[in-house]
């Protein structure tokens, strides 16, 4: 037998305790045929998504953990189908490695995204795995929703009030710890744990889709300023942000020394900071009040409003400015 | 706005004139949201596969024009959908590359893909886009067949019939003359083009799935060798080659000479050559008589039979032998 087959068969054993469904569902044939077989249900429409996760690009051989690499790769790509109000269903994973990795390694992979599996309730499908020098990763997501029910980015008008979920920045702060090695003390937790296993709002995107509250939808992953600029063009239309609403992390006094200086403050960190998986969603006025019946209501906060000037505008203590797109670019030279 | 949202603009303008079809079929929408979204119609099945096409693995950024790369990355996956006899119809891309290869490197590359595009009649409807110090290719496909006709690997029988279509090797030539530099030589055109641009039988794949005249079938990718074992493996059935009805290809005289020396001689080519991207499939005899009326009929060739004891024989003047499993493997050491 071929070693990639072997490596294939170790995946698919693994991918079987990865499922995080019992019924069948819509599948007919999993891994190991030339493709994967599914028959659609009648009435629903299907979101399907692909992702990157490449070493040294996405994650760090030396920072991140294989088991938070296997997890991160799968929610951050299910993420996307969160943010059309989709339910995460099935995926497949192209993983191509040095040797050297599909030992343990590999192992504390296959464990994270059985932990991402199973909290999402998704099951593996079918994939390809090839070695390479760095260990790169395609994640292909499809999930489940019902027929014209899938809110995209192109939807929000002037007046529509703007709403994020969670914390922002908690991730950037994650990394900048694990960068400085003083992440893993105990009593900063919180603060790595957003950055390494991020947790996104699965019911909560559902539930603004099937009730048709949200007019527009996507994730925050690549920083508030820049994934907000992006809806807006979408949607051809501006926003007026207030910069006291934005639920910024909180840094911990322990981090406030000199001596672990941290680049931004708490501000820049929620509206430039990627990897939250947060959503970034508005809503018409008139339809505010359902959003007390949302699943993690309580997560919710409404930092600003949609405007027909198509410009991006931040307002605090000081006036009115402009808010720059600084979140994060594969293709920055800084 | 962010050089990563120019690039996937651009890729996204390339993906418009790449859609091979008229009509909408399933596609709700498309490139520029969180996820494609598709309302499957009654009545049919998906098939989904994956694929990796990586640099220095699977292509040589030295001996593989871009054009070929964009081409042969589509076509190779696609072939997987082809070999359940499913229509190839959408497709999500995932690109990973150097700042280097953004500008006459790219634009080639879609070139390629949009003839492959084309030719499969296949659209893009996603994708994600990143830095990497090498390109790094993942393509997803999906297509439709009427439900419950998808062909698997499992099905083959002992008595079946065994065929391949296509001369098997020529692609494998054309690596060597492409890696010997003396490919691009007019007269020796068609060995090089089964190399960069393989032609696939998609309609063939369809018909043997529509008239439910294949017990099994895949895609030969890594080698006769290698996928017959791994078809029968999945069927648990053994197999008996014919040597002399192994359609080989034709190594040209002009390479015949000592300077030209090739590492293997037809039948090796044929028997353990990669990326050929024919069909091998088995038929129950009493159906033989129906292959005359399939598409590409004058492609096939019957090489041996299937058999109930788990080996594999290859037949030839001096005897019979077991055939080796001595295909393309990413983790060998060779």
């Amino acid at each position: 037998m071929l070693k990639e087959d072997k490596l294939v068969g170790r995946i698919a054993k693994a991918a079987r305790s990865i499922s995080g469904r019992r019924d069948r569902g819509a599948l007919r044939l999993g891994i190991g045929d030339d493709a994967a077989i599914l028959s659609p249900q009648g009435g629903k429409d299907w979101a399907i998504s692909c992702d990157a996760f490449l070493e040294q690009i996405h994650f760090l051989a030396d920072v991140h953990p294989a088991d938070s690499v296997g997890y991160k790769s799968l929610v951050r790509a299910a993420s996307d189908l969160v943010a059309m109000g989709a339910a995460p269903r099935y995926f497949l994973l192209t993983l191509a490695l040095p040797e050297s990795r599909t030992g343990s390694w590999l192992d504390a992979f296959l464990a994270g995204m059985r932990r991402a599996a199973r909290y999402l309730r998704m099951q593996m499908i079918g994939g390809d795995t090839t070695k390479n020098p760095r260990v790169s990763i395609g994640v292909t997501v499809m999930g489940e929703i019902s027929r014209g029910h899938a809110v995209t980015r192109t939807g929000a008008r002037a007046g529509d009030l703007i709403y994020v979920t969670g914390r922002l920045g908690g991730a950037q702060l994650g990394l900048e710890l694990l960068r400085r090695k003083i992440a893993r003390a105990r009593n900063l937790r919180g603060a790595w744990q957003a950055h390494l296993y991020p947790r996104i709002h699965v019911k909560l995107g559902e539930w603004l889709a099937r009730n048709q509250v949200a007019s527009a939808m996507m994730d925050i992953s690549d920083g508030l300023s820049t994934d907000l600029s992006r809806l807006c063009s979408a949607s051809r239309v501006g926003a007026r942000i207030r910069a006291k609403e934005v639920p910024s992390v909180k840094i911990p006094k322990a981090l406030r020394r000199p001596a672990h200086r941290l680049k931004s403050d708490e501000l820049e960190m929620a509206l430039h900071g990627g990897d939250d998986y947060g959503l970034l969603f508005t809503v018409d006025p008139r339809r505010r009040a359902l959003l007390r019946r949302a699943p993690d209501a309580a997560s919710l906060a409404c930092i600003g409003e949609i405007t027909s000037k198509r410009q991006i505008l931040l307002v605090d203590d000081d006036g009115t400015r402009p808010l720059r797109n600084q979140g994060w670019d594969p293709f920055s030279t800084k």
